[in-house]
């Protein structure tokens, strides 16, 4: 609130109660002028920045953010709003909230009803009370740690981790994380109120060689996909079949990490490149 | 992910290099087909219910959610949103996030640096740093416990407490609170990492007096006005001054409730229908 601004709301007990209703008034015919709920609440939106992540499909991508800590992403905040001045102050936050928009799903509009994976895929839930990307406007939120920021004369870049978005994912706010408003640790969860459940990952002799190959950053990119796998990205009707002899592909960091299941333990036998 | 989706990421050793190249290249050349960057990111925005609240204007609306627990509000959502199915299941949840624009901000626009109150309003920081009202796209989240749902053919009502929102603030989605993910009690808040300071409240007999004559709520209405007020809502300006004599009025749930700051404590000395 500015000062102007304030003038208009304090009164002083000077003031006879005649010429402070007329104060009162005033304020209050101000308000309706300005605020016009139609055109305002239509006010368009737009991106202020994207991600860059190894994800580059959405199979695999985590179900939440955190779940995942060792693979890092990049937000690209892109001008007017990518300059130094607008994110400052932003490393005293351990983490910041990162506002986004299910882009792949966007065109595909919203439903009443979906069938949350956690809930093995059968049982249906309101979107609403879901994290599903087919919901009105298609906002998703997700609440990562700031690892550090770069910044110059045309772009900001914040890095961080443990990021459930696939690359080029639209970004349409930046918010710090405010632990004493935002962390309910004593919150109920519904159906999510446990992490996901993980299974154990392996990689084969052969594949460990393959990558590092390919790569000179093979330790760190295995650490990172152990996690992903780690997830189960399987849909719920694989990972409740009595057996599951497929065999899957997931695209992470530039290459094609190619799986399968042997009793609780998810075996990486072959990487690509892409 | 569709079952249909699915069958397109999952391949069988069994295919041979070459037509499983040919596969993963027909779903790679699907979705250049399905994404179209510029149309999606901007697709509209609307409104999916909007806010009542007994805050009428912005002047002592809490600055973060939970601060005033005995604050009752509303969610009615619209059509066609404002339907049972879509919420089925929001009730196993405590909590949850509302996804809202600072209405009456948007047609002020962004700042790149604000002046947060808990600095004292002197010092700047970007505006990303910040919970700030002028940010760019304008939109605030806060997390609240849902306290129950009504529904009928007409819309949904999700009954909320502690909600730091002013009345008519328009909704762009209602989201569950997933503690695993959203809940960091160890996060670092920089300038917002304690809860604010609050002030004593105390209501002298004549203006308790005059509420039980005006309202047949006035034990709850006293209890909600004096957690608003104990988060003194004054500017910092005048927090800091060595003495206040100002004379303020809050308007809430109805009534002007005027008072004035003595010593450490806030007084509300009268109490007037609006």
């Amino acid at each position: 609130m500015t000062k102007n601004q304030w003038k208009i709301w304090r009164y002083q007990e000077k003031i006879q109660a005649c010429s402070e209703q007329s104060l009162l008034t005033s304020h209050q015919q101000n308000s309706v002028t300005l605020y016009n709920p139609v055109q305002q609440q239509n006010f368009p939106v737009e991106p202020i920045g994207k991600v860059v992540a190894p994800f580059t499909e959405k199979f695999a991508v985590p179900r939440q953010s955190n779940l995942t800590p060792s693979v890092l992403s990049q937000i690209i905040i892109h001008q007017p709003y990518g300059v130094p001045e607008a994110f400052a102050g932003i490393e005293e936050f351990s983490h910041i909230w990162l506002l986004f928009r299910f882009h792949q799903n966007l065109e595909q509009g919203w439903r009443a009803q979906v069938r949350p994976p956690r809930l093995g895929g059968n049982k249906k839930r309101g979107v609403f009370a879901t994290r599903s990307s087919f919901r009105p406007n298609g906002f998703g939120m997700s609440v990562v740690p700031l690892i550090s920021v770069e910044s110059d004369a045309q772009q900001v870049v914040l890095n961080v981790s443990g990021l459930d978005l696939v690359n080029d994912t639209p970004v349409y706010d930046i918010k710090p994380y405010i632990p004493y408003a935002d962390a309910l640790p004593e919150a109920r969860g519904g159906f999510a109120d446990e992490r996901p459940a993980t299974l154990a990952v392996c990689v084969t002799p052969a594949a460990v060689q393959q990558l590092q190959q390919l790569s000179n950053n093979a330790s760190a990119l295995t650490q990172q996909v152990i996690e992903v796998l780690a997830q189960d990205p399987r849909p719920a009707y694989r990972k409740l079949a009595d057996q599951d002899t497929n065999h899957y592909g997931t695209h992470f960091g530039g290459f094609n990490f190619r799986w399968h299941v042997q009793g609780d333990t998810i075996e990486i036998f072959e990487i690509r490149p892409l």
